[in-house]
């Protein structure tokens, strides 16, 4: 009966159903009042040793990256989350605490974002940890950016600054003493904070033609863009913005800090193309409302360039996918 | 590139976005306009060697059989399905080929549904397959049905034969040879069908109270609607339809075949409290549209009672939940 007193302990955290919610978790299926304006839907699996180890991370921060990764997809079209079905395939050696925990985790993010948890599925995983979410959130119809829609001249911003995960994975792989930046490196990769605010502030003051979420890379996600756009893409190496944990835990290790910010997956950041004359008050507005800084980082070219690196005083250089590959076998652990 | 190759394919067999999707398969997130009425959310994971086994499904069977559970969900309660997010999490043995065989089993369950997958994420596992799909359905306010609603003086009323679906598992895992019963057993187990059209027959004739699809086994399944609905049930083992290739299977592997028919999950079948009044005309009405029998095998009875077995000849018995049990070690694989 341990799963019975389990599931009742889940359905207590996620509380009563929200608003517009009919049924929540415990059904068949959840039943909702569908978002009156454009729905988003979207889903990521998180696998152990894959993407997160158990030796690094706890189970909330599990949860809650999931969660996050999932926030981070909807805010990149635009949108606001809205409802999450989780799936966790629970190995032999996890109990009860765990699965809880992994799923406050989840519940935690939700709620700070606005979203809710409608249902799940909690099953037993002879091999490793596994979640997987599915999200849905609701988008108004002019406010919807894809991946699609960047057009030659654009100017490419980001959010935040980047590199932070990759370093912080590094450093738990590393096991680098607690000090310099290495604290803040691991919390941007054990817990990061989906652009929500920040997306809807860039819609709100520029026309993104594209926008992704930093999730496999920068350098893997900038040619995401142009290749569903169908453009080219030269980014200006100096002016990426590099998080200074990032650089501390890239001097400790002997590695270059642009490579650590162009390859650092998870970091949630925002790319977005925007017409270069609203560049200024992009950075501006996003600023004061939220306290993220952005950077332009690069230009948006004619398709036949490819996507290329520009350093200072060389030529410039094809961007290599340095990120995550999902089906990859470059990254043991993230 | 491989993985950009798969991705390629995944696209081409998934075909453009479908009527009313703005943005399909390919960007963070699908953007759809929501179904006007109610719509559903559900989610199933599949883990190798706990709900299936390479060695007996091929990756067709996977995929659509993952697709299935999630159709039967919708289904189940009262509504169609619309939209697929599909997670796929590839061991190292597993080749695109292989892959791209596992999203056509899928795809295939949607298109006869007339649902679409709009999104999915496909990653690496160096454990075990896990496939996770998370599907929207679109529902009529007045045809939502849950688990909740049973009175006491309603029929329990349920689709099909039972039994099947633990008949072929028992049949696969025992070499049974390929005569009698066995094929057909397989079948069930390996390739089930969930029960759309039944769902909106019941719905169209009768006022169920409460329904659930047969999916950890008929007498854990009567027990969900017993706590949901804060009531007892009395099943009349007599009347339990039992498949004839259960029979043949249980026959010849020494079993009670109405153990079999309780215990087996994934049979995709659909349990429904309906006034008692309305089961001569439901029988007909939904046999004379969809060709599929229903039977009436028990009758809701005060929650004091609990969920009991009555076997003719004999006093009658409290109902064992013999089924699935999600985080339990009992089912070795199904």
């Amino acid at each position: 009966m341990a799963e019975f007193d389990l599931i009742e302990r889940i359905r207590k955290a996620v509380g009563p159903p929200g608003h517009g919610t009919l049924v929540g978790l415990g059904d068949d299926a959840a039943v909702y009042k569908p978002p009156g304006q454009l729905e988003l839907l979207t889903c990521d699996a998180f696998v152990e040793d894959v993407h997160f180890r158990r030796d690094y991370a706890t189970f909330e921060e599990i949860g809650a990256k999931c969660m996050v990764a999932n926030v981070s997809d909807v805010a990149a079209m635009g949108g606001f989350p809205t409802r999450a079905v989780l799936s966790i395939c629970v190995p032999p050696d996890m109990t009860d605490d765990d699965v809880y925990a992994l799923y406050r985790g989840a519940l935690d993010v939700c709620r700070r974002y606005g979203a809710e948890v409608v249902g799940g599925d909690t099953v037993s995983s002879p091999a490793g940890l596994v979640v997987s979410v599915a999200l849905t959130g609701s988008v108004g119809r002019e406010h919807v950016v894809t991946r699609a829609g960047a057009v030659v001249g654009d100017a490419l911003v980001v959010t935040g600054e980047l590199g932070g995960s990759e370093a912080g994975l590094r450093a738990l792989a590393g096991c680098l003493p607690e000090d310099g930046g290495v604290p803040d490196a691991k919390r941007r990769h054990l817990a990061p904070v989906p652009r929500v605010a920040e997306a809807q502030a860039l819609i709100e003051v520029a026309t993104p033609h594209a926008m992704i979420d930093v999730s496999d890379g920068l350098s893997s996600d900038v040619w995401h863009i142009a290749e569903e756009s169908n453009v080219g893409i030269v980014l200006e190496a100096d002016r990426i913005p590099v998080a200074p944990c990032a650089f501390d835990v890239a001097e400790r290790l002997g590695v270059d800090p642009l490579e650590l910010a162009l390859a650092s997956g998870e970091e949630f950041e925002l790319v977005a193309a925007i017409p270069s004359a609203e560049v200024a008050r992009t950075t501006e507005h996003v600023e004061a409302v939220t306290g993220s800084r952005v950077t332009a980082i690069g230009a948006v070219v004619d398709a036949d360039m490819g996507c290329r690196l520009l350093r200072a005083g060389c030529t410039d250089e094809p961007l290599l996918r340095t990120g995550f590959e999902h089906l990859g076998s470059s990254s043991a652990a993230r």
